[in-house]
């Protein structure tokens, strides 16, 4: 990424042909694997990027909540809510209006809440069943998949199929065996869902870290959101390299001494996520001996060993976690050959109802 | 705090009471030690609480942004950014047209940033001199400050006097180690500033985990922030009491087996702040037992060893660092006794510029 001249200063900037590359390599992933690619759209919010990653061939969008369905649904007519919602009357509203609009799924754990979904919103949104492979988050066992499934049915709710999420990926080395877990399980909760008597249309798994291991046949369908941009995580994960790096924040050095320099984007514009296995809290870019020790919410204490930058002077640092930086953000400046050529909105930022 | 029936969740609760306690605390707190009040606006970026913090006897404001200054020229007329600013022809301007609406001081902690300060705006604004008392973030040794002094003086700027941030109050313990820092270290950057010849107005300094320590005398002026909400950190720093604790975010039960319970406010409402002497990612308000044990974007997954909540029911979660949590939201809903009383916007969200 080349950093224009005189930027305000902290911004996110996205290097359009990164970009680009990024949404064709993945869309290729999954044409290569037989699967539908459903980008999941949290990580970068913004409508233009969605409609690239239809535009190359993404059968619908992934999205959190509701409230970022709502967002998208602007551009995109087939979305997946890949998340164990509660439903309420209101929560209900929200998703038959958005049902008239788009083709909605909804993912469900337990029997209580495909009963309180189907309650509010009756058979206009479809349920994927949400099973564990190891993350340990939501998700049932495989084994009772069908028992949900079954539940979801009786109380009027067309099932569409399994879902889960690796997020064991999240861990140097974990890749593949977060794509092999991903696979037993997501084949033995479409077993468990046959043999309650009910059909499997889809079996949805992927994310960035375990995209490359994913195994041929398993899954129906790909969700990863991360591989758009790439982040410091995935630097250090191995699933990306600096090349494949499309965000970036720029901070001005304000402050320096010694062998420390002090950025204006601190944790309000980077994210404070920091993994027990990363380096620091992002990378920078360009200088692979500087380690940003700590944030506050305005300073990045960046440890820098070799010739201090000037004061005034801009630095680009890779977030760790690029979808918690975006969320901050009210826009990312587009960049082509160091020029700004674009504002994107981040049209979903904050839409966590 | 007492969670409202019906609300739609994530989302933030300030409970009014508590809010007004902690602000008449803190001020009687400043009295005590002669000093006076200048609270952090970071911590809660509302104009409403802005206000009763002036109310209650605050001489102004700290902000750490031009932008956060913009805000808050809305209802105060007196404001400290306390950070040191590298100030270019456009950052200059804004300062400019600042000054005309508000008493305007800045941080500085170098030559050059002085020299390019007054390049901009020349004597519109006045200097505040930063020194590191231990934190190791921005700031120059006590001994230097006369050398800034002077050369923000020869540059044209009225220099006001000298601040520091004794962050290094926060660890388990060490606010008193802190304050006493702050302390030495203030008299010793005012003695340098003195002997080099310049007047000392301003020797600002305080944090919320330092507070309670504060060495009467040696500030004139302290600038705490998080105290006015209290948070997670705070109480296991022990400055703070679960009484005290004026804001929640709520998150509603999605999901949960065995002894895990899944809430829908993970990092994009809680901030994924962590510090490594932190029991988990927040505090269960009113269930010690249960620990914030990982963030998602969209879940908080909670270690919870008695009987599980209700899929469906609401958990108020104490966010670890509350600053990064209320930039994370578009308003704050005001409780009293139960109720929403009052909803207040983050005026000053991702005002970062």
């Amino acid at each position: 990424v080349l950093v224009p001249e005189g930027l305000i200063t902290p911004c996110l900037l996205v290097e359009a042909a990164v970009l680009e590359a990024n949404i064709a390599a993945m869309a290729r992933r999954a044409q290569d694997l037989g699967a539908g690619l459903r980008p999941h759209a949290k990580t970068h919010k913004c409508l233009e990027i969605a409609v690239r990653q239809l535009a190359a061939g993404a059968v619908g969008l992934t999205v959190a909540t509701v409230a970022e369905a709502e967002v998208f649904a602007a551009v995109c007519d087939d979305l997946f809510i890949a998340y164990p919602l509660w439903v309420d009357a209101r929560r209900g509203a929200r998703l038959r209006a958005l049902a008239e609009r788009a083709r909605v799924r909804v993912g469900v754990d337990s029997a209580e809440s495909a009963e309180a979904l189907a309650r509010h919103v009756g058979d206009a949104v479809a349920v994927v069943v949400e099973v564990d492979s190891g993350h340990h988050r939501s998700g049932v066992d495989p084994a009772l998949a069908g028992v949900v499934a079954v539940a979801a049915a009786r109380a009027g709710l067309p099932v569409a199929g399994v879902f889960t999420f690796p997020g064991h990926s999240y861990a140097p080395g974990s890749g593949s065996t977060a794509a092999a877990d991903e696979a037993a399980v997501l084949t033995r909760a479409a077993e468990s869902i046959r043999a309650a008597g009910l059909p499997v249309e889809v079996r949805s798994g992927g994310s960035t870290p375990s995209a490359a291991a994913t195994v041929a046949g398993a899954v129906s369908e790909l969700r990863p959101g991360v591989y758009v941009f790439g982040d410091s995580q995935q630097l250090e994960l191995g699933s990306c390299l600096p090349g494949d790096v499309a965000l970036v924040a720029v901070g001005t050095v304000v402050s320096r001494c010694a062998d420390r320099v002090i950025l204006d984007a601190g944790s309000k514009v980077l994210g404070a996520d920091r993994p027990a296995w990363a380096s620091g809290f992002g990378t920078v870019l360009g200088h692979p001996a500087a380690r940003v020790l700590a944030l506050s919410e305005h300073h990045a204490t960046v440890h820098w060993p070799q010739a201090l930058p000037d004061l005034g002077s801009t630095v680009a640092v890779v977030p760790n976690h690029v979808c918690n930086a975006v969320n901050l953000a009210d826009e990312l400046l587009v960049t082509n050959a160091g020029e700004v050529v674009d504002r994107w909105a981040v049209a979903a930022r904050g839409a966590n109802t």
